[in-house]
């Protein structure tokens, strides 16, 4: 392609949409445009970057023995309603675009495909003869995000590649999954990024196990927890650690205590001159659930300690049956509004203990009208500890459980890991922190959604049982501008050559100079023909701008056909090094060729 | 791939919802599978046929110049307002599905981006250095068909490639139309299609000239009429004909006599022993613009000729700015409950005359007071004409225009052209009449968009000008079935090699003969290997079903490792023909590629 003869406009300027430099780039370059709130056109250039990375995924994807296919993207609202997510996903996290159509009949844009999948796979496989299969798809996905972001990273619109498996038993999954890790690691080595695999929490997909791909970078979204010896990495949301020891506590007998002006741990630790791990918090919750209860949650956790909340809304979801729901629409900390709609009196805010009175709660539709009593796992063998004495201004100090509160019945793991932490597999290793963008996620369903289905298979030995399932996504487009998050400098992006939108492009710093437009041409036509993708920047345009260009769309080598040449030579640039060097026309195609291939 | 591990299910029998045969076969072959109302899951086999055909509409775009990219589906309801074409689309048509997001803001999906292109290309585009331009994408778009039908033929959700050009003038508009009128020609014979380019109309996407390529076959929705010497077909809402020549009228004097049950025109003829060319024929219609105003119309035409509808609703767009509209919502025929609106007294119809009197209008709000008056060029030149008497039961006889009826000044042609009318071109040769499915449009737009969105460029002598535009689309998805719906047998499917979802199949009639086993295997790695794309049918069925299978599912050579092995040949099978011969073991391979290269 001839720059002349392309869509190619750069900007000079960062549109102030944009906060992040890979977003300011894409923009910048002319890759992408936006259309409208987390909506963006990929051109030309961008869409070739694109469809590198689908091939890449493609290749690895088949030779695992997957088989590609394309699903809808309209879904009928039944698929969802038969699997228990159209409450979850129109209401809860409430991201997928739902409306009516013409007829009057619900339907949805697809942000995944679980429901269609095992739709098909309910009609289609009725023995164990068919099994293992798994298809996948690349293909746009929407999610209606309340605040799109970062271009392509938090957009309404994007391309994903997702991919489902089916199996007759557990191991048969793991091995999928497995197979699944290595393709992924294959793809994002290809694709020349830095990742990271990590420990994933499962979140409205649901399953047994799930791990997450992430591609380093400050500007990530997640924050990783890993230790230096390379065996442990987690998304926080998921991350588990050993606590700090909890020292011994200084306080022998029960009592209560006037403590004014320790609404806080760090202001009760300092005025009773103990430390954090000597105290239990109490922190109030309240969960609102699919059918419209809610309930108000204490959760009992070591003083130094905070609450993980994605571990949290797991151990509620756990419990919906409880009130008679299928799932979770939020959990949230009440605020003084909140408090109004159910507190039968004023709460002892910053003072409650774990055993704060059920006649705290009016009768009130809907609202439950007990609390929902958690205990941390850090909390439960404290001995001697202080906590609130359910009145403003007042603790209580040298408390023991059983003795002045009973322990709830729930002993939950809710602490969030934190960077500092002791690793979970080696006390010697502590926590490291970093952050990460998600590019890829792999998950065992298990029988989540065969069984919500009823999708089953005959067995060898003529059992009707649900299929076990896995699924696999990867962010196409997120994937793209996460690598120019990790790979630019300040002239601009930086692509690798595996994903970049050509390999070479060729300046001609004159275009009046003929001998400088007949190199060019020929090295473009060559260059071509030999597979080496080449643009030609043919346009009427000083070279200083052209130079500039180059830089900013990151083109992997640039040659120059411009001085050199009265010594038989050109100038070739390496995008990455910014290393420079005059080479003699025979040589330039052999050293490219050799520089991709190496 | 070995069928055994693919997501393969055949059925005997047709499901109901499909009535004709390239449906019918898609299903039973587990090419698609239907997931909603036109909605439908492309399975493997149809997704290596779709990446095909894309292969082959890329490979020719390109060649043109023509740039890839990919436009979002989401679109902001703003863009279309911009364009006046929202309400045409969510209310006249109302294909458009179109929605409210989480944040009350209006958008819709995409059918078409002319929208979304001329705002990028307003934005991007300054000067003519940059010009002609011209960017596609392969997509899938939506309509929200009413009744969905034939499976992909008229589905709600199909892939589409449309591609928009831009242009200083109207010369280079029309050389890009030219080239893409070769590349569609070149795509659709690359595809193995019987085709034919069509004149068309322009519909709801406008512009000023428009052909269409339709695939030949009778169960094709649109009609075709052509020539015998090649030199002239239309889509039957677009073409043009000589009517066959009045004969002279009978009646010579005016007079007004008793035609009792001669509300028709064949019995009126019979009973006035006259030709239906010797009658005035007054059709009444009802046009709604989008400003919610409705007008009574009477066509007058001469009475061996029929109204085109969609030439009438031309008509009809051309004067809405008369009722201060800007487009038609609907054209029809107002039955007897629609009439009750707005009919002062009886109408009598079937006896109808050009001077209808507005009396018949009754003061109602958004129904125009006065009739609007049409008259064909068919009846332009009659004389001594019969017509109604706007009275039930009684004719005049020997009328004549300007004489007893005015002439109305709206004199438009909106007859439609009919199978056995003269050609315009030539009067010898007789319009024919065929069947068509549209799997390809070019439009020439002209300024339709530019201007109505303000999008414009800077000419070499400094003047701000709209683009000129075309736009240009295939319906990738639609014609695939298309390809079967035009060859297939009682057995199956017969696919062209092009876009064959495999060239060779491979069966092993008894997979426990290890020698049969082996030799599949063998040429099962040599084909792919020589970039044959192989299937192997190493199922545990018996031969019969899988020779069924593969005649059902198109494949166009079989090679059958069965009893010629003794001679050291395999039985191989050309789909199309059914020609089966044995051919040595070594000649296989070259054999084949021989016929894949002719």
């Amino acid at each position: 392609m001839r720059l002349s003869q392309m869509l190619f406009v750069t900007l000079r300027e960062s549109p102030a949409e944009a906060t992040i430099p890979s977003h300011q780039l894409l923009l910048r370059a002319g890759y992408i445009r936006r259309i409208g709130s987390g909506v963006y056109a990929y051109l030309p250039l961008m869409w070739r970057v694109l469809r590198k990375i689908s091939e890449i995924v493609r290749e690895e994807m088949d030779a695992t023995g997957a088989q590609e296919c394309l699903l809808p993207q309209l879904q009928p609202a039944e698929l969802w309603q038969e699997s228990g997510r159209w409450e979850t996903y129109t209401k809860a996290e409430g991201i997928m675009f739902a409306f009516r159509d013409r007829r009057e009949q619900e339907v949805s844009l697809g942000p995944t495909h679980e429901e269609v999948i095992t739709t098909i796979a309910k009609e289609m496989i009725r023995s164990y003869r068919q099994l293992p299969l798994h298809l996948y798809q690349i293909q746009t996905k929407f999610r209606d995000e309340i605040r799109p972001r970062f271009g392509l990273m938090r957009s309404r619109e994007f391309i994903m590649k997702d991919g489902y498996s089916f199996h007759t038993d557990e191991a048969s999954l793991k091995k999928t999954y497995q197979d699944m890790d290595r393709a992924y690691r294959n793809m994002f080595s290809r694709c020349g990024l830095d990742y990271v695999a990590v420990e994933a929490d499962s979140g409205a997909i649901g399953g047994s196990g799930s791990q997450e791909f992430m591609v380093l970078a400050d500007i990530g979204e997640d924050e990783i927890l890993y230790t230096e010896d390379g065996k442990y990495a987690a998304n926080v949301e998921k991350a588990i650690s050993t606590p700090p020891d909890a020292v011994e506590s200084p306080f022998e007998e029960y009592e209560k205590r006037e403590t004014p002006n320790t609404s806080t741990i760090a202001t009760l630790a300092e005025f009773a001159k103990c430390s954090p791990t000597n105290i239990v918090k109490n922190v109030l919750y309240e969960v609102t659930y699919d059918n419209g209860i809610s309930a108000l949650v204490i959760v009992s956790i070591r003083g130094d300690q905070d609450v993980n909340d994605v571990k949290l809304q797991n151990e509620l979801s756990k419990i919906a049956p409880d009130f008679g729901a299928t799932t979770v629409i939020a959990v949230t900390v009440p605020d003084a509004e909140a408090q109004q709609k159910w507190a039968a009196k004023p709460l002892p805010l910053g003072y409650i203990a774990p055993d704060l009175g059920d006649d705290y709660i009016k009768p009130v539709e809907n609202i439950h009208p007990h609390f929902v009593r958690m205990v941390d796992a850090t909390a439960v063998g404290l001995k001697h500890f202080a906590t609130g004495a359910n009145e403003t201004g007042y603790h209580v100090f040298g408390a023991n459980w059983q003795q002045q509160f009973d322990l709830p019945k729930r002993v939950v793991d809710v602490r969030k890991a934190m960077a500092g932490d002791r690793a979970s597999h080696d006390p010697e290793q502590r926590l490291q922190s970093a952050r990460g963008i998600e590019v890829g996620h792999i998950f065992q369903l298990g029988t989540k959604y065969s069984q919500a289905m009823n999708a089953s298979y005959t067995s060898e030995d003529g059992q009707e049982l649900p299929f076990y399932m896995g699924c696999y996504g990867v962010g196409v487009s997120r994937l793209a501008q996460a690598a120019v998050e990790q790979c630019h400098d300040k002239d601009g992006m930086i692509w690798n050559p595996a994903i970049a939108p050509y390999h070479v492009i060729i300046v001609v710093p004159n275009i009046s100079d003929e001998t400088a437009m007949q190199t060019a041409e020929q090295f473009y036509n060559d260059l071509n023909a030999v597979g080496i993708e080449t643009v030609l920047d043919d346009r009427d345009e000083r070279a200083g701008v052209k130079f500039k260009d180059a830089d900013l769309i990151g083109i992997p080598y640039r040659i120059v056909t411009g001085r050199s040449l009265k010594n038989g030579k050109v100038e070739v640039v390496q995008r990455a090094t910014g290393k420079r060097q005059d080479i003699e026309l025979d040589a330039v195609i052999p050293t490219i060729q050799e520089w991709l291939s190496s």
